[in-house]
């Protein structure tokens, strides 16, 4: 829906750019809001994009920054004006700025945090690794004290007139400056006036230290409902604030990274058509490859088996469909425990429960499957010893893709490996050489070759 | 983090209930954030929790029946007086109550119904599916006029003392009740007193009808950082509003069912250790049968080559590993394109870039594959031939994997079909079969068979 207002936004900003009417395209762009300004312009070219952002207003160049995509801004910001870039970045939410310098070369990086007059702001933030709270934070917040009244908290913030919206959840300091307390602005509003602080907040405050993963983060924020995360620093002061903004893109990076590892791939850190064909290889060929190694296990299995190969050439016609099934249910199964695990529905401590769950599942799967396989057998004339062999095999490897499919991603989750590197593809690629050791062995007591 | 913490309450809150301390063991829940007492709550006996839902304070049973999944609660509500199931449905979140009025059998829902004081504030929401605008929004909000000043905005939202955190993006609704703007609760404080509501307000709403899915509400919200989306109805009237941490569920529930539908299976409905090993099972068995018969044209494909398997039987030595990386390539290539998808990174008419992209990716891969290969299969001792097969068959295969692997979510998506439902297991399904096809084919031709 937006995809198209904003590809005819862009046919009419370039429009304007042809005709030389710059004032027109800035007009335009200037009407939008963040999101598309940033998306019709990431569509135009270098050129466009410098002599447009220098003539934008700061705020809207600002905006369109921190809505590029991280390289994208990184290499736009890279080809402005070291003055220019620095009055843009004072504009900036100081953590979106502190994450901009901290993509540029380190020499450009100095130059525009000594021009910025917000340097002070955004130099704590350039500690911090970008996942973590302390990289995801904002500085600026409210603060109150706790024998301040309602009504003097509410002309506190009017005084400060914050710009954004971090103001919807307020925090108190004691005098040595640490975090004890929690208003919301709502409670504010509607509480009576003379009320003192202490006397409406809670004192019960959810806070992360700035070293906090930003993936437990955006948990304990999905969990208890919040708007934002108070960070503190070793002593328990307050040193920034994480929004529900943040806490969103955390969500839809986390979840890109896991589908992404589940298919086999190392995540990409940039959207799909602006990643260059090498590096979309290059994050795939490793694990390929050590799929491959693992795979020609297989090789080594049959090979194993030539003398009944030999004896029956037959046999080799159920090897992908007997490997197939065995990789669809250990699919099948790491996806929905990795999933439990993510949204921790399950841990390590459950290990036996879930392994139990699925072998139940196992079992009941590969009856089912067994029968129809032992008909589809006999439709393909293969004899009744042989469809017995095939339907035997299709029950034990379905059991036991359902317990491996199941014991990989918990084990991973143990090691402290995310369960998502070593599952689908890796699961299959294991399930695939026993699979065929599994048939082999009862194909060769069944038919007695 | 959280779970230690809940486990250790939940055997405090036992011992209580085992001593017969019923108050002490209400004060250990009542001490509790909501979510944390769901999670204890959830863990008791049926018999215990409906003895401790009745002699909670009603703002704490009403929380826990909101926190508990959808199923517990409505069994939970289902065993309670229908007396006391009102009042505690009047003190939830409407939508909330809505939704477990919903998973009631309707005879008792009626009867609830009937016995609630908020009866109209949730009666209209019954009308809408779960998973719309109309199923996601709470009706409770507060609305302003334009000619209002800031001042007795603030005054008028004090006077409603509204319960709940809808309040920092307040809706402004001209004289026929249409949705004409909005205001920050943050943007009225920090405005002139004086300044009228049409001043201060952005005429540019965006918006939704009560009809719209939920994945497109969390969409816009995560696109603009919206905290709150009204929804209208179709005259415009303002009918509800979803908040962000409806959102946030939405984004989580996305999440799980793409996993699990990669994974090649239904979505489960509940938490994993909660759903029986019955419903696991039917979840999956569709998608495995389905799967099943399509991986059976692999036996068909290898029948057809039986006259050269019966000349040289190490051809089939070569079969999982070919079949394997076509698959995992495949894989690969899939949950990329399908969470760019999920991101509205590409869409259909991107179609020739996207797969062009991809054979390009694919035929990297596959020379650096096949030379390796051919490298494997010589110190397999198969000779040059057979190994100039087997490198070639993984160029091709790789090639046309990376190619199926981005055509099939792209043609989902333009049906209108959701792509991860033929993703991973069926897509290597498919390329299993073809893959051994062209393997056959080259082999035939190189080997002269």
């Amino acid at each position: 829906m937006e995809q198209q207002f904003v590809d005819r936004m862009l046919a009419l900003v370039r429009a304007r750019l042809e005709a030389d009417d710059l004032k027109g395209a800035i007009a335009l762009i200037e009407a939008l809001r963040p999101p598309d300004q940033a998306d019709v312009f990431g569509d135009l070219q270098p050129k466009q994009q410098e002599v447009l952002l220098s003539r934008l207003q700061v705020s809207d160049a600002a905006d369109i920054l921190e809505e590029l995509e991280d390289e994208d801004a990184a290499e736009l910001a890279g080809r402005l004006e070291m003055d220019a870039l620095a009055t843009i970045l004072d504009e900036m939410e100081p953590d979106e700025a502190a994450d901009l310098l901290g993509d540029l070369p380190p020499e450009q990086a100095r130059i525009a945090l000594e021009g910025m007059a917000e340097a002070d702001e955004v130099r704590p933030l350039l500690k911090h690794p970008d996942e973590s709270a302390g990289g995801l934070m904002t500085p600026e917040l409210v603060t109150l004290r706790r024998w301040m009244t309602a009504e003097e908290a509410i002309a506190h913030i009017r005084s400060l007139a914050p710009d954004s919206e971090t103001v919807y959840y307020v925090f108190v300091i004691d005098d040595d400056e640490r975090l004890c307390g929690v208003v919301s602005l709502r409670q504010l509003i509607v509480a009576d006036p003379t009320a003192r602080i202490e006397e409406i907040m809670d004192p019960e405050v959810i806070r992360v230290h700035v070293d906090t993963d930003q993936e437990e983060c955006a948990r304990l924020m999905a969990r208890y409902d919040l708007l934002a995360l108070p960070v503190v620093d070793d002593d328990d002061h307050l040193v920034g604030l994480i929004t529900v903004d943040d806490l969103v893109d955390v969500l839809e990076d986390e979840a890109t990274e896991d589908i992404q590892r589940l298919g086999g791939a190392e995540p990409l850190d940039r959207p799909y058509l602006s990643t260059g064909v090498l590096t979309v290889a290059w994050k795939r060929i490793r694990w390929l490859l050590l799929l491959f190694v693992t795979e020609t296990l297989t090789g080594t299995v049959l090979r194993h088996f030539k003398h009944e190969l030999d004896t029956i050439v037959a046999l080799a016609f159920f090897v992908p469909l007997l490997i197939g099934t065995g990789g669809n249910a250990g699919s099948q199964t790491t996806s929905t425990i990795i999933r439990a695990l993510a949204l921790r529905e399950v841990d390590f401590r459950d290990f036996f429960r879930v392994v139990w769950h699925e072998i139940r599942a196992g079992v009941l799967l590969g009856v089912v499957m067994g029968a129809i396989a032992f008909g589809r057998a006999l439709t393909w004339g293969t004899g009744t010893t042989m469809a017995l062999a095939v339907s035997l095999s299709i029950l034990v490897i379905v059991v036991w893709a359902n317990g491996v499919g199941s014991v990989l991603p918990l084990l991973a989750a143990k090691l402290r490996i995310d369960p998502t590197v070593i599952s689908g593809p890796f699961m299959s690629t294991l399930v695939d050489a026993t699979g065929l050791f599994i048939y082999f062995t009862i194909a060769k007591l069944v038919l007695r070759i």
